[in-house]
């Protein structure tokens, strides 16, 4: 059997300023367990800022890049995000992490006046575009919804319960649908697909539930 | 039932100067799952070197703290190795990554005239000595057996089937068996448990059989 090649973007490598390594990590477990080929990507831009994640300062001065730490992620096998093409693979998935509201977008400084990424639009509108199952984690919903803003698409999908987040997927117009961490929502006619993760989750184990559900109905839409 | 409180020793964040983050990530994810308390570790020492992932080249000048980094995969909650006591934990796991053998110990550059950090060294004899389970995945059995070195103790472990590591385990004084990536030694006798993962394996899912077998082990030497 081929396996299905699925894109993973990611964010660089931390909660507080990258990908969330733990969703991006179990993200690929359970993909590469029911049998897809991973293919990463992260854009190669500078982070907004460097976190030191022990103390959750910012460390000053400091520059890293969002596709170098993202690297680390991927054990170095990684992409440039300009290098994304929609007929290269059959799924795309973006896990949470501040990163994908500091990197991929802006959200986590500018709401719903938020920009995003030129990349992370064309990959997100490709996608649903040619029809191919588009996933997001956390706090990563948020892209999809304002990769998709003023198209014709009205994405179904979650970021857990946070109303300040649904308020503002809704005016993006998205259609916020609450859902618990160990589950999913599928959006079955544009092939979306979400779950909360750490937007709700207090453990790994929980986490995990949500994200192998996620990636169980990506291959069904595959099918 | 109250959980058992596992400590999890990092090294950084990233295969090449740091923990691996797949066996990072999967150690703490099963070790959530069977029902541990995860309280994290890393010393508060600067890295050997910073590795660009992306490239592989030494990113030069620039200076990275192994508690601060590992503080990534933690998600902020790790503690100094300094403050580790064997009295508040039931059980010990080294991940791998070249930050075993780069940060923890100086195995890389000095293969079997290593020296080890002081606390990591401690943390090993004070687990061996209390008689708790004992663990380490992929290089990190190599730090298990050098912190053995000249003690009574003659651990039964294995890095997979790497001649050279094989050779220096040998030396310090331990016993190597070979083992398949999807399997893990126990030694039933000193209660040390280990697996090779991504010193033979090619893919996430099937280091995460090794590493789950470790993680049932820990708990059956728990019972």
């Amino acid at each position: 059997m081929t396996k299905k090649k699925v894109a993973v973007v990611l964010s660089g490598c931390g909660v507080y300023d990258g990908s969330e390594i733990h969703e991006a990590v179990l993200t690929m477990y359970f993909l590469d367990k029911y049998g897809a080929e991973l293919v990463m990507f992260a854009p190669d831009v500078n982070q907004y800022h460097v976190i030191n994640h022990l103390t959750g300062e910012e460390s000053k001065g400091e520059t890293r890049n969002v596709l170098v730490e993202s690297a680390r992620i991927a054990r170095g096998k990684i992409n440039s995000l300009r290098d994304f093409n929609i007929n290269d693979v059959e799924a795309v998935v973006f896990p949470g992490g501040f990163g994908a509201a500091k990197n991929l977008t802006t959200f986590a400084f500018d709401g719903a006046d938020c920009k995003i990424n030129e990349d992370v639009k064309r990959v997100v509108s490709d996608t649903v575009k040619a029809r191919k199952p588009l996933a997001a984690v956390c706090i990563a919903p948020v892209i999809l919804a304002k990769a998709l803003e003023g198209s014709q698409i009205n994405p179904k999908l979650t970021i857990g319960n946070d109303e300040g987040v649904a308020g503002a997927i809704k005016k993006f117009g998205g259609d916020h649908i609450n859902c618990p961490v160990k589950e999913a929502v599928v959006d079955k006619e544009n092939k979306i697909i979400t779950t909360p993760a750490y937007m709700l989750g207090k453990s790994i184990s929980e986490i995990a539930l949500g994200i192998e559900e996620m990636v169980k109905n990506i291959f069904e839409l595959l099918k």
